[in-house]
């Protein structure tokens, strides 16, 4: 780990940030239906009462309720439509002279006349001057965020236009001559191999959500060109977000170019991901070097530039927390604040914390997280069941409604979410890709009722049924097929290494690529090494271990291994050769409790649809004859 | 209480209105940047892996790691500059042949050769391919609502445009001959008065808000105009909101244009505000009879146009709920659904719910609320102390960190309010304006901590403290002095009607205008009658209450009244004339057990600061000699 010359701990460094800017003061006169999420920069007073004047609140006739005295059913009175009544319909002025409206619906109507069955007390059917908003008022005070509704009461009062607070300003400057913006051209223009700038994208999203008004530069790619954008930059925003070069490697050019313009207030917070971060001034213009891996860069942002925007406009932006227990084990180094990606499983209103890869570059993981659980810098981790709290990153309700599957990986996952969201809006499936085994032992901690699975047992040759009866001795759960799939050796295209079977794999030109222990993959490569007296200790990267089929197709697509062992619809979706191997059976494991759940039932609608056999057949490598069976149950 | 002809229940109302409309299917191509909150059309694979190629994790130099077996600090290992390493940043495609990355910082450099003293490991400082993203793998389902984080991470994926739902559009259509748009002309062009159209903007505005495309027609004035605008806005819209013309009276043309175009399938609904709601069928689109009292659009608009966006999208809109105690008795009718606007007073994490107005017309009501509590049809209303659900209109943390006043009103209030907002980011100030008794029995009953008062004792002169004695004889509260101010009778400018004193009011050609019993005021007022030995029931008036000071003021103001009490600063911003009658202490009464709140902190430094005294002065008729002391404790 790398050490920088200015670290400091997070909450020291932001209030060093907010330290050195002060709000801005500037407002802005715009249309008041532009107004919504915009902050007043002033009181606003009402320039007019709602309603202006005495007004009919009904369609009718005015009157002088004095006329109507005495009126009923027997007795009606008669009024003319000359001297004593004046038709009005809804808002309009009420006649002078007049202090009341009859309903239209009370009235019998002649040619010259009009007669009445009840009377009409003073003011009844007039809307009061000022009944809603009275000239002069306060309808909002200064610092106040518009809503809809804000909007229409101010129109009320008679204002077209007000005084908002600008928007700050944000500069986004990308460096790096690795990277590239693929709306501005291709992604491999010299031949040379570039990487997608994202991060200016993903920043300028979360500023624009905030409330930052917010340009990108063009992409920086020398220390030059970063000083004239930098120095460009300085005129126009209030804030500089150079991205990255925030390490100590050849090319990391923004502590320097801050230290030559202005100077650097720190460099480097104790927390990961975000450690690399810069933060300094330029003519007191607070700019930050933001780490450059993707998920780094996020939380350098959400730690900083939260805090910032609310300096600067006066406001408080809210944050959502959800108490929950975390599902694993997660261990942390003492020294540094952990930012931990989790998803949230709701178990009947107790959430689970389910961490994701911990990965700085794994930027996929902060779009699937749920949340955000701090492990405090004095810590050595959280145990497995320990309380937490989590940060919201999306609204609880959204969480709640959700079905959680825990265990082996398959595509057929993923058609099943994409059934879930086509159909049942406000529902959503996530998979947590753990391994079969992991996953049987997650619902058995009650961690998730979902667990999918392919366990063969080598003496029996039964798939998932004996592991279901050895570590779920207790538990009531049924079994459901979801379907048998072909599993086989990835080869590269036109198999040149002429790989015929896993005898192949312990030849000395054979790099192989591996699943985790515990996976249904590794337990069935296991036990057909065994069967074919094959020793494990001779291939070479059977120690190489990755956590899903895609990831080794990855591998052997790469050329990084020659072969290894996963499903056929992955190796048909990266072109790859397949040596097939065997079927089996890859089913869904679930707690009766759960089989009330309304989620349930619409998980079984999916897998027992002609849809969903459909897409398992168009990916090829699925055998769907039972699809949706119940297989076993127990309990 | 008007009949429609089609009334139906706000459940089968929704249901009739979804059942006649189905999800629109039309999509867009969209560059990615523009999609956040953007819901996807389809399923997104990923274009390219991330990263797409193996790479270097770090600065320094790539190498074959064999070539750096032994490497210690007593045995270091040269490696040749020409043959054995290639120079990499961060981000840099792994040259062929490589398999490691030895870090800049772990290098001993020479002209032309580099020293290491630890070995690298297989694949060291080396992104493999598709280490976050594999090419092929589902990014996203259909129907997912983009984030900014998943901006980021489809542009990592190698893609710039998406395939995402079309907005609906709506067309909102103004009518009636009494209405102006003031964004468009003078609020008054023919000398005739009109009533401001802001419904159209505020629906506008809750439209957009969800994520409809809106646009708003010219102002329908008559029948023929209103048919038009109808058969115009079908062309290119999904949904029709004509506001109002839902009624029953002479220019309610809204059902009969859509009984002449297409059908009416309900007219009325048993809720309120909203009742007279219509809706219908033109040619298979949805079209709404919006009604035009303020509230009841805002209302029907919220039962309506939200679930029907949930139908057209195939998502769902998350209501937030939060469970409360009713602070007040709430009556209402057997028969109708009714929805009350209420403010929230969070009371150590207990939340009172306090009705707001309840009338149609008062929209600032609307804008005021913090939520929505539904009281159902058959019931007669709430009791006092009910437990009760509400449907959050801002977010709890908003509505947990404010200040809460209940009692006598006075524009100080509002001052005190701006200075809340202008200094403390996350803090506002509500008050409820029930007058001095009412705020001591709230304070009483627990629902408020705060609460401010006027309230003479008769016999022994002094404000405020023999009422406290008598109401909350064991309680411990401190009393804080505001500031004395100025009552007197409001008359119009010049006093045409030479209004010198409380004698005058008995006048038979004097129409006064009165405060609500238990308020300060009012106390005054009967307790000066009473000393000047004058007859309260000869005074022409008497019996007409109003609720603050400013809705006395515009009364009188309007012509509406010749003379009402209150404070000289309303009469002031009204340009009345003011007729002195005495000078009282208006003071803000705070329990023991709220004076270690955080929020009490604010307010004292508030009251006790020259800002708030010099704002008060500039309002006139306050003495502020003693604004800010504690005039007496008890408990």
């Amino acid at each position: 780990m790398k050490r920088y010359l200015k670290t400091v701990k997070p909450d020291e460094a932001i209030k060093k940030v907010l330290e050195s800017v002060r709000a801005i003061e500037d407002a802005e006169q715009l249309a008041v239906y532009e107004c919504r999420g915009r902050i007043t920069a002033q009181t606003l007073y009402a320039k007019l009462s709602n309603p202006p004047f005495l007004c009919a609140a009904m369609d009718g006739y005015a009157v002088s309720f004095e006329k109507t005295f005495g009126a009923d059913l027997a007795d009606p009175v008669d009024l003319d439509k000359a001297d004593d009544v004046i038709p009005v319909n809804t808002g309009d002025l009420l006649p002078s002279g007049m202090n009341a409206v009859i309903m239209v619906e009370d009235v019998e109507e002649y040619p010259s006349r009009i007669t009445i069955r009840k009377p009409v007390y003073l003011w009844q059917n007039v809307r009061m001057i000022g009944e809603d908003i009275i000239e002069g008022d306060m309808l909002l005070p200064v610092n106040h965020t518009i809503t809809a509704f804000d909007i229409g009461m101010i129109i009320s009062a008679g204002m077209t236009h007000i005084s908002v607070r600008r928007k700050p300003h944000a500069a986004i400057i990308p460096t790096g001559r690795e990277l590239v913006d693929i709306f501005k051209g291709p992604l491999d223009t010299s031949g040379e191999p570039r990487l997608i700038d994202f991060n200016s994208y993903t920043l300028k999203n979360m500023a624009e959500e905030l409330g930052y008004e917010v340009h990108i530069s063009e992409i920086a790619c020398d220390k030059e060109a970063l000083r004239a954008a930098v120095i460009d930059a300085l005129e126009k925003n209030d804030v500089i977000l150079v991205n990255a070069g925030t390490s100590a490697g050849r090319e990391d050019y923004t502590e320097g170019i801050i230290n030559e313009l202005g100077k650097v207030v720190f460099h480097g917070v104790s927390m990961m991901p975000g450690k690399p971060a810069i933060f300094g001034l330029i003519k007191d213009k607070p700019i930050f070097g933001i780490p450059g891996y993707p998920v780094s860069a996020a939380v350098t942002f959400n730690t900083f530039l939260v805090p910032l925007y609310e300096k600067f406009m006066t406001v408080k932006m809210y944050k959502k927390y959800l108490h929950c227990v975390m599902a694993y084990k997660t261990p942390s180094r003492v020294g540094i604040e952990e930012l931990i990606r989790v998803n949230l499983i709701d178990n009947n209103g107790a959430y689970f914390a389910v961490p994701l890869s911990r990965g700085a570059s794994q930027f996929s993981s902060m779009a699937k997280a749920d949340g955000i659980v701090r492990i405090p810098e004095n810590t050595e981790g959280y145990e497995e069941g320990e309380k937490v709290s989590c940060e919201l990153l999306r609204s609880e309700e959204e969480i709640a409604g959700r079905i959680h599957i825990i265990g082996s990986h398959d595509l057929s996952l993923d058609v099943m979410r994409d059934m879930v969201k086509a159909g049942h809006p406000g529902r959503d499936l996530i998979s947590t890709h753990t391994g079969s085994l992991s996953g049987i032992v997650a619902l058995k901690k009650g961690i998730t009722p979902l667990a999918t699975t392919h366990i063969l047992d080598e003496k029996e040759k039964i798939y998932n049924v004996p592991a279901i009866q050895r570590y779920l001795p207790d538990e009531a759960v049924k079994l459901i097929h979801i379907a048998k799939r072909m599993q086989g050796l990835f080869v590269a295209q036109g198999n040149p290494k002429g790989i015929r079977g896993l005898a192949d794999l312990v030849r000395p030109d054979i790099k192989f690529v591996n699943r985790q222990f515990g996976s249904g993959t590794r337990i069935l490569l296991d036990s057909m090494l065994a069967e074919e007296g094959l020793e494990k200790n001779t291939i070479n990267g059977y120690d190489r271990e990755e956590s899903s089929h895609t990831a080794v197709g990855v591998l052997v697509k790469g050329s990084v291994a020659d072969a290894g062992v996963g499903i056929y619809s992955v190796a048909k979706a990266f072109s790859l050769d397949f040596v097939p191997l065997a079927e089996e059976e890859y089913d869904l494991l679930v707690t009766k409790k759960f089989m009330d759940d309304s989620r349930f039932a619409i998980l079984m609608d999916i897998v027992t649809s002609g849809e969903f056999v459909s897409r398992l057949n168009d990916m090829g490598g699925y055998n769907t004859k039972e699809t949706g069976k119940v297989k076993y149950e127990q309990g």
